[in-house]
């Protein structure tokens, strides 16, 4: 940990957790440095947000979270890009301490009772933006970008086994991440693309059909386009809308993975854009340098 | 619960925990026949999978979670389409084998020491499309579509309390959900219509432009649909795809917003179609009629 973070969580913590949390970020400073150090040079670590409040106020959060009767709350990793939940531990007091000033997610570990910073030892670090607590205050969501795969088997998140798949009939079980909507469709699109690239004798089917032919994707990205724009055009019905938007998302996502492009690397230029002067600005500029 | 799929049900559990299973089922049956059929009316009740398998499986397992001391595991409920972390509860083996088989999300209230459907007494059932196991079988994830706001407060979602909010210097703390990439793009989005709408003289913006006018917003959703299929076309960096397909999605999100469509609305237009008969037999249909 940076000298100047070290500073800036020692102001923000004081009272009866100040010496363990102390020792406990000596020896992860320790034990991390060449660590952080790397992560430093690829930007990816955040310092303790400079503008962090007087130690009273931290405390005072830290209290209001509804610990259990070991001082446990669930904490839940999430991606700030994908919504991916990326694996689910426990934090007490000096997890969540740890976490609001290092920014990388820190739980506390039941089997080896000592806390633990995703990351420490894999290098996969959780990089967190933002933390949440619930309505009760007894659980915590992480919201961070990870650095490479979460599960300590590889895979992206924990959540690969699905309960309906394992009930099922088929003889192997295949992993099958929890995928929402987007990525679930994104995960169909490659399957098609490998179902190509292998030379399988899969089904036929449309998605395979614009893989296979730039010409037929690109004109249809184009007309999906003025499809959606003449909806608002022609003042038509908001379901048509939805329906022209599913239709223009999912033909450019088969051009993403043409392209070898992840719906993750578009979520991520979209939030960085926006949270630092803004898309708004970014486009702004765009369109003043087009015009001039 | 309808009788068949209590029949369903019935096959799907036995030994010790059934006649309790089935005590529950009853009295949820009981109470609850009128919110099931306002649910089944609006088609989003899903009956117990009719494929479920031989009552065995199940049992195995329900028995290769690993409960804790109390026999609980954390639970949380995850949106399909947006991936919002809806609530997090705790899950015994009663309450998994009744999402299982009912398909809704159910909880172990620690509080009340009973088994807890979501939606039970608010009519805001979280319908389960999928059930995910970690890899160390002790957290899960309800992967479902909420009816209505999830929070007892009426929030969208119980996590709305953001820590770096709470710690900062304001003087009112507003709700500010826990939002991924694409959803904080969406409130901002949805912040300059606000200001537009209300004759606020927040400061100017592109977002502002866009939404004042029709004109120049199509030729914005056209023209990045155009440089997107460009990066194709010329075998462009892959960076350039994605910061294209970045502005596709943020210009045409700015249209969705003159429409009052959300991106949920069009993420469940999407999982309609690739989990029905698919979407790319539905875009071949429509090929097919143009072509006609």
């Amino acid at each position: 940990m940076p000298a100047a973070s070290l500073v800036c969580f020692h102001s923000l913590i004081s009272g009866a957790v100040e010496h363990r949390l102390m020792s406990r970020v000596k020896h992860w400073n320790r034990n991390c440095s060449l660590k952080i150090s790397a992560s430093l040079s690829d930007q990816s670590f955040q310092p303790a947000a400079k503008s962090l409040p007087i130690t009273s106020k931290v405390e005072t959060l830290l209290d209001s979270v509804k610990w259990d009767s070991k001082g446990l709350a669930v904490a839940i990793a999430q991606n700030v890009d994908t919504g991916a939940i990326l694996m689910q531990g426990f934090a007490n007091k000096e997890a969540l301490a740890v976490t609001i000033a290092s920014r990388k997610a820190t739980f506390y570990s039941r089997s080896r009772s000592t806390l633990w910073t995703k990351g420490e030892t894999s290098m996969n670090f959780i990089n967190v933006h933002d933390i949440f607590l619930d309505c009760d205050h007894d659980s915590i969501i992480y919201l961070g970008k990870p650095v490479g795969p979460t599960c300590h088997t590889g895979a992206e998140t924990c959540y690969y086994s699905s309960v309906y798949d394992l009930l099922g009939d088929q003889e192997s079980i295949q992993d099958h991440l929890a995928s929402t909507t987007l990525y679930s469709l994104e995960a169909t699109i490659s399957q098609r693309k490998d179902e190509i690239d292998s030379l399988k004798n899969g089904k036929s089917s449309w998605t395979k059909k614009l893989l296979l032919d730039n010409e037929l994707l690109c004109s249809k990205v184009r007309e999906e386009a003025s499809e959606l724009v003449e909806t608002l055009l022609q003042n038509e019905d908001k379901t048509r809308t939805a329906s022209e938007m599913a239709d223009l998302i999912y033909h450019a996502m088969v051009l993403l993975k043409l392209k070898d492009v992840k719906m993750e690397e578009v979520l991520e230029v979209l939030r960085k854009r926006f949270s630092q002067s803004g898309i708004e600005e970014k486009s702004s500029r765009k369109r003043s340098s087009n015009q001039s």
